[in-house]
């Protein structure tokens, strides 16, 4: 830090993104990646559009926006894309929380959550999870705060039910509960639904996992129109070309190929069920899942050098050192061949 | 705006970007694009990596930083790269700006500062230019604030002298000085090389005006490694995944092809030139520019309505309506052709 950073960050713990080496050497289990390539229309559109780049990037979006609303069953005015799901949620943090609306998550969630806080300099409270890793969701009835949940919730991949949020929806009618659906292709409900029956209800979404493009930056926030109004006058204070014309591009073309996106995520729910089912055999504890990836714990060893066993050996998963998750790895579902050569390696290591 | 949103940001009035119509029926000069495409090597890069999306990019952004550092002369850990360079200008106004370090710009520069300043709520004052628009360097001697310049300004298109700036620096010893060189290629000194002499300087830049790359969103800031890890503490504290792959691989691809940016940014320069030329025969006032476009207004007709009868005969520019600038247009520097039907319909209106 230089002496002339502002004291106003000085306890600031920035975010740790999992390893991202850039050669293929490893089988890359650490950051919950698609393991099938990106659809080929998006990238043909990519292609495309990567020809018109000295043009600035439609700030409105607006081609990718319709067809997201259209998939989504809402209006134009109820969606906002973003740089990333990361950058809709530090806009949620700003816009919704400040001294007077301070933030409630889980003890055990996305470990952006607390950054996010702290960058913009409000207080929150972790409310800690069940011994079983679940969330009692009469812990956020009446909190009086802004709530944000993970949902299914990382790297656990528990799931709330969509009558268990609609019942903090509503037990908090004044204010807003942001849900991170992230990972909601892969088994769990989706409360999208519920925007237009709850204006307290924000839902995140990304196209990094379900869609295969984690490397393209897409996110987006649904929730009703006066909600979006709200982001949008963030994003106009800070970004308004937050997207570029390929991203946007690859969008569009993903969401009219619909079919490959399915198809992938049944075979990785396949897949997980799989992995599920060879780890409990080899004595691993693994919570139930519903993203695509899988938290464990084994025994016999413990998550740290499990996690350093398996890099070693040339497959990458993430571990967390907090300490009521450091017992736990948390394992992304990749393609059946890669679900194999980790448990291949497991067997080898234990 | 929603009941939920944050009084904190009551008297926010975001950014208003330039129209972006995304047919190309106009003739664009409003937004100071490139009409240049990108370079060829951008383009087959960023179709290459498209076809790896289903990764995270590299949150160091390596390749890129490293091919940017060789070309400024600078070491790896003395540059950032960013999603445009508003995202570096707002890291720029979150560390180095808070109650006890105030902003200062002039009254007439870009106009996202005063955003920048009212999103991060942080006080600012605006120096008024000299009535010829120029800026009076000694108003800014001492003044215990981070000062942010545009060099070349905008809309202006004037340039201060690396040694002017050389003083500012100087008598701010204390405080940062940001050096906005969005438009730095078309002719003014950059003050890059300053960096190792002057611990308080950052320096940021951009490939979209003329490295033809407004649509892909990159900019990048050049400082001191102790700034660079402020920057980086405040980037891996909002989106540490901020630039994508295909942006990434246009990065490097266009920096690998520098003969054709040099190329484009003297072709501008001639075009500018030629545009200055016929727009005082025609008795326009234009401000002396080293920048991709011209400020200029005529004696006979308002600048909103030279911009509305331009924007009926399908030329479109960009007019403020700010009151010290109001009888002038913003217009970018096109292609000799784009240039000749400005002036011929310039002819027709007057």
């Amino acid at each position: 830090m230089s002496r002339f950073f502002s004291e106003k960050y000085a306890f600031l713990t920035p975010y740790t993104p999992g390893e991202q080496p850039q050669n293929r050497k490893y089988v890359k289990l650490n950051t919950n990646e698609n393991p099938f390539p990106p659809s080929e229309k998006a990238v043909r559109c990519a292609c495309e559009e990567a020809k018109r780049l000295e043009l600035y990037s439609d700030p409105e979006c607006r081609g990718l926006t319709d067809a997201l609303a259209e998939m989504l069953g809402v209006e134009k005015n109820e969606v906002l894309l973003t740089n990333g799901s990361d950058e809709i949620l530090n806009f949620a943090f700003m816009a919704y929380c400040d001294d007077q609306h301070t933030a409630a998550f889980p003890d055990i969630t996305y470990g952006f959550y607390p950054v996010f806080a702290e960058i913009n300099r409000i207080p929150y409270t972790e409310i800690p999870l069940r011994e079983d890793f679940t969330i009692d969701i009469r812990d956020y009835f009446g909190i009086q705060k802004t709530i944000f949940l993970a949902n299914p919730n990382a790297p656990t991949g528990i799931s709330l039910t969509k009558s268990d949020i609609e019942q903090i929806l509503k037990e908090n009618p004044d204010n807003i509960v942001v849900i991170d659906e992230a990972y909601v292709d892969f088994g769990s409900e989706s409360c999208v639904g519920l925007i237009h029956s709850y204006d307290n209800l924000l839902v995140t979404q990304t196209f990094s996992k379900s869609r295969s493009m984690a490397g393209a930056r897409l996110g987006f926030g649904v929730g009703n129109a006066s909600l979006i109004s709200d982001l949008n006058a963030i994003k106009y204070s800070t970004n308004p070309y937050n997207i570029n014309r390929m991203t946007m591009a690859a969008g569009i073309g993903v969401l009219a190929d619909e079919e490959y996106t399915q198809a992938n995520c049944r075979t990785i729910m396949d897949n997980r069920a799989y992995t599920f089912r060879e780890l409990e055999k080899l004595g691993f504890e693994c919570l139930d899942s519903q993203a695509n990836f899988i938290f464990a714990k084994h025994p016999a060893i413990s998550g740290q050098k499990l996690y350093e066993q398996l890099k070693e050996r040339g497959v990458l998963i993430r571990h967390f050192s907090k300490e009521r998750i450091r017992d736990y790895n948390r394992i992304t579902i990749g393609s059946m061949e890669q679900m194999q050569i980790l448990i291949n390696t497991l067997k080898e290591i234990l």
